[in-house]
């Protein structure tokens, strides 16, 4: 795979792109990463990528002339890439549209910062605009790493064995069940029974609850749409039983 | 403000810390970041900072030891701090949190990687759980950042009169309506007339009105829970009529 990120910052990626499993993706040569600042690109004579809005108010706006002319140059050789807008309009990213992404040859993203985009840049180049959530970033680069993180570790080869066979959240549909590990009494707080018992049913069984019950306490919006087996509406049902009991 | 970020990829942060917004926060003064290695804690030999799930399975878990020490280090002076765990099991980020975390003292991020937390980290420590989306990242940094971000842009005198006057989609509660600026005719394509027309009624009735058809297309539960105004009322129903015209 291969990423272009656009953006006004691109020392942002430094940190982010020279570390953990982004940085191991890139030595296995699973994907390469190029940071363009698209200001180079500007035919200004002051190299501006911003003015002000047509029909006036606050705030700056991209021009397009420079976000089209840096794409021009990075899909030269591209077939079909996929043009990402970070944007807090965009659909809101899920575990969905990272395994979509990742069956991709080449991603592009482009990162405003304070400035709104120039709507001919959204209609004429992007093929989709993303927002990582209802909160307001200063720009999209912490977004376009968001999403490059979440889809680079879904490249084959790119997990090993130990990371990947962690349960995730949001690929089982469950929130995990709690984990403890040694020592099992850490300045008077105890690791439950039933774990150091040895009894792997029993264990297996508790994890099963414990993830059902901490998903129905936390986030029962997940329930709606997960289908439980009949052991874990069994489960549910006592989860409910003992949560009223308390109240 | 003081935040202190717990984290075994101190060096992930570089990037964000050093630029854009996070930067001049700090050179204003509103804002003091610290990075911590909590393996620099770790009273074990290898200074191991995880270890193997009690009941067994995949996966490693975070042992409670290295990050209680660093914790403790890093509350001796501090009345109250906020403890937030980054984890997929946590409350969905929002900007109505983000105003919450602003008005703090002092928070602390602990961000794990691959692992699991032990339990009694969760229990005993942490004040929040925070997850900023449903999808799967490698580690709690990016996450940190993003609450960082996010936290930071709302001090005050961090954000300039031009970048704070920029409407924020998710701070009104609609999507913001479509921007253009200079060239009006960029290749052919064009700006919309009435941004050219001079007529500044027009223009907000325009930007009001492309805002809520925006909202309606892309993010109908939004105006769900948006008080409209009768205006607003009246320009949802026009477009709910030309959409149906459409089909």
């Amino acid at each position: 795979m291969r990423i272009d990120v656009l953006s006004l910052f691109p020392e942002m990626f430094s940190g982010v792109l020279g570390e953990s499993i982004v940085k191991k993706a890139q030595e296995k040569e699973a994907v390469e990463i190029h940071t363009v600042n698209f200001r180079e690109y500007s035919t200004n004579k002051h190299q501006n990528v911003d003015d002000y809005p047509y029909g006036g108010g606050a705030g700056m706006v991209l021009t397009p002339q420079p976000i089209f002319d840096a794409i021009e140059e990075v899909t030269k050789e591209a077939v079909k890439p996929r043009v990402v807008l970070m944007c807090p309009q965009g659909e809101r990213y899920t575990q969905k549209k990272a395994e979509e992404l990742a069956k991709e040859d080449h991603l592009i993203f482009i990162c405003g910062h304070y400035e709104g985009y120039d709507e001919r840049i959204r209609e004429h180049l992007v093929t989709d605009e993303i927002s990582i959530g209802d909160y307001v970033l200063t720009g999209g680069e912490l977004g376009a790493m968001v999403v490059i993180d979440s889809v680079v570790r879904l490249l084959p080869e790119v997990l090993g064995n130990e990371d990947s066979a962690m349960k995730d959240s949001h690929s089982t549909g469950l929130l995990e069940h709690p984990h403890y590990t040694r020592p099992s009494d850490f300045r008077g707080m105890k690791v439950p029974d039933v774990l150091l018992s040895g009894d792997h049913k029993k264990i297996a069984e508790w994890r099963d609850k414990e993830s059902i019950r901490r998903t129905f306490e936390r986030r029962p919006d997940m329930l709606e749409t997960h289908e439980l087996t009949p052991v874990q509406q069994k489960w549910l049902a006592e989860i409910k039983a003992e949560s009223n009991e308390k109240k």
